[in-house]
């Protein structure tokens, strides 16, 4: 069956995802779509980079930030395979996006539908979402990450 | 007058702000204290550096996890002179800081309590707040930023 516009761009944040996976990241990707182009790849590096800031939208904002030369990314879609959390969501409102699509959803600290949604706050920015998108893949893709980390700890 | 612990960091960062200011950035300084050291600094920068992201929060607590080599700044105390947006506020939970020290109330996106407080959201960590630490020194270099930036634009 042929992809939709929206899941040929989440199979793109689903490969980031999965190279994540390998190096022990949650495996979590995001790209940034301008028009029909992508310009910006993140993928999670909490544990890599020691850093409480390198989600994979961050990444991926702050390179878009970098390939556009300005901080207004209002001609910009963010796909990610999982629902932001607080900070992303943030992050996605200050930088304007203007369409979130995002994958599997996040029962423990999703932020744009799950937990709450921040969106829904009258912040002076509020983007489309479309939430589920190759939800299953995106979920699946986390559910093993922590099934083979289970394992892996009860082995140790 | 002796200042309390609280002034005397706020200060701090409203040297740091101050600096903002200077630079054209809307002036919001932050430090991280940990114990009773500073062991880091953010300004905002967000025209600077033509990046959403460069929030005074957010440098502050990337150089504390630069500096302490770890993501976990549980034993941190984070400093800034305007209430946190939603992404900064985001980013204080995913650190783990255990104390937040602000100084003016921002009432079109600040997250801490003016607009929303997403800290009485249940996420997986919820830090102590101060507010209103050197409120007036803080809202008055805002003022007179904004002022200032009005009269430039008028006189163009």
């Amino acid at each position: 069956m042929a992809m939709t516009r929206d899941e040929y761009f989440m199979s793109k944040a689903i490969e980031l995802a999965k190279e994540c996976g390998k190096k022990g990241e949650v495996p979590v990707g995001a790209v940034i779509v301008m028009g029909n182009d992508v310009i910006s790849y993140g993928k999670n590096a909490r544990e890599t980079e020691k850093n409480a800031l390198y989600h994979a939208e961050i990444e991926a904002i702050n390179n878009a930030c970098k390939a556009l030369g300005g901080w207004r990314l209002h001609k910009c879609e963010l796909y990610v395979t999982l629902e932001p959390c607080p900070m992303c969501a943030g992050a996605i409102i200050n930088s304007r996006i203007f369409r979130l699509v995002y994958g599997a959803y996040d029962k423990k600290s999703g932020s744009c539908g799950s937990l709450i949604n921040l969106f829904d706050v009258p912040y002076n920015h509020k983007p489309i979402i479309i939430s589920g998108v190759l939800e299953d893949e995106c979920s699946f893709l986390l559910k093993e990450f922590f099934s083979d980390l289970r394992i892996k700890n009860r082995t140790k």
